[in-house]
């Protein structure tokens, strides 16, 4: 009898902000392992921001999701049953494993996880993909030096929160953005922050007036997370010789929010006068990064340097709610799916 | 008695395009010469682009000029009168007279020319700010590599010009954008370039479509000097990896053109998902260039390797209009104004 899988299929290519019907919930029979693969249980199925562009048709630096295909995302899973040398049962493993209960892979992108280490949901957190993408982003492309100004969108998130502790590690003024009260009260008290703005207390102008006062040494490194009204806002106050890494724009993702023409000019002039360094990376091209981070973030982690904070949804069947939510800002921390029991967690 | 000048000083701050009545030509008297000092005849006086943000009150890289100020430029002068052991009566001298006749100087940021190096003129040209503007854009901010496909706009000016010879002789594939026919011709069959397109003969659209039929393996480095429906043409055909050094955006220095909102996510998302890099500069901060520059253009220049052209207005109180014709591409090739006879050219 071949084993099941329960996942997520993209029903349909959402136009704008996805609904609940671009998702559909199916099962499927998974493939008999041939030599080399291995098959695996999912537990932790993590949500990024970045999976709305594989809903899309458009050119991208990676395939989009075909109708009917399974929902792509990392995840850690325990083997179930092997036919290669390389994991045995009860490992536990990291890959791409898609938006599904079950997974038969043949090892590409996979890698073997010791709980020991550390939890094994911050493969997909802190310790992942997210992490390495701030620190470099941060490291290579932002440069901080000792004294400088940074500012943080979506600090609470995955990214943004281990970006701004990690500025403040290196000596730095950071100042985070992110949306609600509750969120700009955990980036300062909790993270560490000297200041937070909430870009939903105000418009364009009256966020970059409170940007302005927060940095009076004016901006640095703008690490860009969000575009929309918040790289409006922030733009005004970049030094010369400032550092734009661009991570994201979440704001756009779902075609919201058409800024004015003008901000175009404002933003190149700004460019120009001002001599930035406005740097687009993706974490795929950096992976030669990552024995660098794991040792030294690894390092932070074990000594309470860092900290992160996870927003979980119980069951495969909440996962696209809780991507939508994601995209919305809804979610308080790093986004997962708990898809299984996870043995090593209390 | 006192050496008077004959000047042009700003008159009002333009709104948009500049018009003839925001100059105004005076003249005042020269002070007495200080320890220190000389005092030039203006020869040729160089006009560019980015004096047009001089006129306004907007913060810059650079003071504005004040209403009733002298309108700021680097010229060539012939020294009249010495109270400096640095310079002789009779010495030609390149600094920022400003666009005047005659001018009193302390000898900050001046330099001696000898007129057998190269014509005098080249000072303000291919051999001076523009020349090391092309040099260094495109060598430290546009890291070209042999076989890369290079465009360049503004590709028949001052800067645009040598940044398309120097990509030839570095063996990269050039494509000049430019406006009208005649200038296209001049870059392909003058300068070399590989081909060169006329964007005043369409929309950003059609633009875009022959630009990308003259880049079948996309663009690796866009040497940006206009902003406007160029960029917006460009954008699309970036490659992965490549890179944009923003040396100027003259369609939008008088506030023409507004563009759509649109376009400030299509290229902030072109620049996140192809991780472009892309760096304002102003040559100001690159003058510790200069020696590599000289020597490599310098030899250039000699053997024969790179055309250059200007465009001369003769009379001072020609300076408004002439620079009136540059910020709408009426020149061609490198503005300049004589204000008075160069002994040293046939």
């Amino acid at each position: 009898m071949s084993q099941q899988t329960r996942r997520i299929v993209l029903a349909a290519r959402p136009s704008g902000a996805p609904k609940p019907t671009d998702f559909r919930l199916d099962i499927a029979d998974l493939p008999a392992l041939k030599d080399g693969e291995f098959m695996v249980e999912v537990i932790w199925l993590t949500l990024d921001p970045y999976m709305r562009g594989r809903m899309d048709d458009a050119k991208s630096y990676a395939q989009p999701v075909p109708i009917g295909g399974v929902m792509e995302g990392q995840g850690v899973g325990r083997v179930l049953a092997s036919n290669t040398s390389k994991y045995n049962e009860g490992d536990y493993v990291l890959g791409g494993f898609g938006w599904q209960s079950h997974a038969v892979s043949d090892g590409t992108a996979t890698r073997k996880l010791d709980p020991k280490d550390a939890p094994l949901s911050t493969a997909v957190g802190v310790m992942g993909m997210p992490g390495l993408t701030a620190f470099v982003g941060l490291n290579d492309h932002g440069r901080p030096q000792k004294g400088e100004t940074l500012v943080v969108s979506a600090a609470s998130g995955a990214v943004g929160s281990l970006v701004g502790q990690l500025g403040k590690i290196y000596g730095l003024r950071v100042v985070g953005v992110a949306g609600g009260a509750e969120k700009c009260r955990y980036v300062v008290d909790e993270l560490g922050f000297d200041a937070c703005i909430d870009h939903r207390a105000g418009d364009a102008k009256s966020l970059s007036a409170e940007i302005g006062q927060a940095c009076p040494d004016g901006i640095d490194i703008y690490f860009e997370n969000v575009g929309g009204k918040t790289l409006e806002a922030v733009i005004a106050h970049m030094n010369v010789a400032s550092r734009i890494p661009v991570c994201g724009m979440i704001a756009w993702y779902s075609g919201a929010g058409e800024p004015e023409g003008a901000m175009v000019k404002k933003l190149w002039r700004t460019i120009l006068v001002n001599r930035i360094a406005v740097r687009g990376f993706i974490i795929f091209d950096h992976y030669d990064r990552l024995p660098d981070f794991t040792k030294e973030v690894g390092g932070y982690l074990r000594d309470g340097k860092i900290k992160y904070r996870e927003s979980i949804a119980q069951g495969l069947e909440n996962a696209p709610d809780a991507f939508m939510k994601l995209l919305e800002g809804g979610n308080f921390g790093k986004q997962l799916v708990q898809i299984a029991p996870d043995p090593t967690r209390d």
